[in-house]
């Protein structure tokens, strides 16, 4: 225990207290960056992080960060003891993954409530994160860390209504089911209330075309409204913080692009688990160019799925999808959305693709909902739809969570011709979406590609297999150079 | 890209170059926390690790920390373009060793470079420390790990001469051996450069101790001039840097106590390497309450540091040690010191068992040196050490770093008794490196403990076992109860 003379930092550190000292004063005491210390202002008292400042903390001074300086009260001239904390039991367990044990149920919701509130440093979660890559996470484990990072989030509470759910795993541009399935499942009189994500490298998530039509930044009680009344909706799950833990550990897996499978289980169920659903459905497409690129991994994946599932109580159907090609025409957020809208219009030039994949699986959920005898669950979605009961129904949920004025269609339009005649024997969906960003998808929302041919479609010389869309003129242009170097599509 | 309002953030971040942008920001740039961008201002350019802030910074606004505001030449009014930049190709070799690949000598330099300069992240680094302790490093990984390390160090270079090292596995209190076996070994004519480490767990490190009698905190053209004139010296590694990255991967291994056995053995080699050294003599103490527990991992190291040594080129020696009780009477800085000076003055009551083990491996390393025929380096030891010639030795050794004026002993001296009759059965280390630490080592240099008994020694009841000493009356009372709960001692 040493008495400190504080400096307050005009800085606000988030979540945590964070207190600086300088090397020699860090030495004197034997502390090291990232310890925690109980820091102690009479009867005030905190436990921080320690941060080492290089320079500008004098010998005997500690730096209190905005919250810090707070929470003590500290003024000019007073003096903080400062010693030592606990490590969080967390950093134990932590350990045990690292060394290739099983966590208990308790461990994990150990360690979990203490990414909820903040209290393990980047490294530790770090290692966490390390541990789950390289040893794994077994049934049981995932189920129960699904259900701690539910327990330590928001819910969404819909009493003992039956509540259904989907997820699709993602990779696949124009993907864009959701936005189909919900009005049709919500129209038969189901409850499907749904989170989606946004854009992380590919060009448009559900979340970002669905704002091109509706706000999808909705606080949980007027979502849970929402659902009562109309049955569902479709927002951004980030909105919600239905799974903050998970936000958590997503954003150190980021740097190294890591997906722990255990971990990207538990972050999809938690998410179906956070809003109570009992029955729910999970696509996984299935392609070279997608995040799952073979059927032995489908398989693998399903089987988790569905054990998982019991442990939580939850049915899960799992179905797998052809992931060769985008689906539908549109790829950015506004021509996704366009898309979308003629399905549900019935327009003569509707994307079949996106409606058929659309109506099997609101067909499926039909059944599992009780909607429909097994069997018959897609004829009767596409009856739904076909009366234009699905349209009214996605009128109401945008209006419900706020209708947007939709944005112009992009300025610049090049269109990418075939420089043979031939059949699409090949369409690289990473090149198509990466081009679609390089045009400026998500961040404007017009910008993408327009998929004018197929998979198996003839093509003419000189015929247009897509378009690109950007706003501007820079981007336009470098998307044009790229799709000469590449064009994504393979005619024979 | 785009043109953001640049703000000054009144903070120093170290090497790093650090921006921040709010949430809004940095998600329509589809940015993360600690992704890599590139800021501009007209020619000025610089490669930055994004923060996001929760508040402080407007949309369309950057917040650049001291050193990106210099960097840039930024001032109010001007506009910074930011753009992603590529993720170093260290990360793709870390993400290598986590999914339990063998890195190349290329792929370690390059992780090895990246970490020296600053240019990894924490999050990152902690990704490699975790792969290099669950997958391990092979004895290749290991020394181009070593070699890569000091490449990217500071060195000392002393051309063509033999440069002989030693170092001891840690855990043991009192084993302050190398202060007596520098004064020897350079007084028989060799060059003896030695660095050492302070307290981390322990109530004092070979520096800590060093540093009660002379200045160790010297910079290497000090102490190339000192080891040429008188042929060696004892300072602090931490103030030579010459094992920078080491330094970085030790900070992120703190926080869970990681001991990667790869990164122990590079860290250890590294030091010997970045002084040149040829022969280098290796103590592994084994015992109950040390690092090193059993002796098949005793052997298990001892191979791994020869064969380390191999492909580095340095002749290794290793002996394995009695870790099972502390070596000499004095633990804590002052304590240890006055043991060291009792036994090169050849005191009456100098340690016997620090001068036997100090004898005995510089009677090795006079051997290693050429100094002494195989099997009587011992001998010649002794001999030095007995006329005195250590002594004087040691105190040029002391004149050349800068001489310190000894600190008075403790003023509170509590004395631990004996309850019965009998002999000494054990002793346990890490009890008393505790109750060291309690009483105020190695902050306090006079704190400590005296051992008055020792293994076999026979006690009568109430005799005295140790000493507790300490300045603080707080310190001293809290030791003197947890003495009274344990001891650390045996009697049978």
């Amino acid at each position: 225990m040493l008495k400190l003379i504080p400096n307050r930092i005009e800085i606000r550190s988030g979540n945590q207290y964070i207190v600086l000292l300088n090397e020699t004063t860090a030495h004197i005491l034997d502390l090291h960056i990232g310890d925690r210390v109980k820091v102690k202002n009479g009867k005030y008292e905190a436990t921080a992080i320690l941060q080492i400042s290089e320079d500008g903390i004098k010998d005997g001074h500690i730096g209190l960060y905005m919250e810090a300086w707070k929470e003590l009260r500290a003024r000019r001239g007073q003096r903080i003891t400062l010693s030592l904390a606990d490590k969080p039991l967390a950093t134990k367990y932590i350990r045990k993954k690292l060394d290739g044990g099983r966590l208990t149920t308790e461990e994990i919701d150990e360690i979990i409530k203490d990414i909820t509130d903040d209290n393990l440093s980047d490294i530790e979660l770090t290692y966490f994160v390390s541990g789950c890559y390289i040893h794994g996470l077994d049934n049981h484990e995932t189920a129960e860390l699904t259900k701690s990072i539910v327990k330590h989030g928001s819910k969404l509470d819909f009493g003992n209504r039956l509540v259904l759910d989907k997820h699709c795993i993602g990779g696949v541009p124009g993907n864009r089911t959701t936005m189909v399935v919900i009005p049709i499942v919500t129209a038969a009189g189901l409850l499907m209330p749904k989170t989606s994500s946004r854009a992380i490298t590919s060009p448009a998530g559900t979340a970002d075309t669905m704002e091109v039509l509706a706000n999808v930044k909705n606080e949980a009680p007027k979502l849970t409204k929402i659902a009562e009344k109309i049955g569902g909706f479709i927002t951004w799950g980030g909105g919600v913080d239905l799974a903050a833990a998970d936000d958590h550990m997503i954003k150190v897996r980021h740097p190294l692009s890591l997906d722990p499978e255990g971990m990207l289980l538990a972050s999809i169920m938690a998410k179906k688990h956070s809003v109570g659903a009992k029955r729910c459905l999970i696509d996984i497409p299935v392609g070279e160019q997608v995040k799952v690129q073979d059927i032995r991994r489908a398989k693998h994946l399903r089987a988790r799925f569905i054990q998982i599932g019991k442990i939580l109580g939850i049915k899960v159907k799992v179905i797998f999808s052809n992931g060769e090609q985008p689906i539908g025409n549109g790829i950015g957020p506004l021509l996704e959305a366009q898309d979308v809208m003629k399905v549900l219009a019935n327009a003569p030039d509707a994307p079949a693709d996106l409606r058929e994949k659309s109506l099997y699986m609101a067909g499926i959920l039909l059944e599992l909902g009780g909607k429909a005898m097994s069997g018959f669950g897609y004829r009767k979605a596409k009856k739904i739809l076909k009366k234009g009961q699905a349209l009214e129904q996605m009128n109401k949920i945008i209006d419900a969570q706020g209708r947007k004025r939709l944005p112009k269609n992009a300025s610049l339009i090049y269109k990418v011709k075939s420089g043979k005649e031939g059949k699409v024997s090949y369409i690289n969906n990473k090149a198509i979406s990466r081009l679609a960003r390089v045009a400026g998808a998500p961040l404007d929302a017009a910008a993408g590609i327009y998929l004018r041919k197929k998979l198996g479609d003839t093509v003419k010389k000189n015929e247009v297999l897509y378009e690109i869309h950007s706003n501007n003129a820079d981007r336009a242009e470098f998307s044009k150079d790229m799709s000469k170097k590449e064009s994504g599509y393979t005619v024979k």
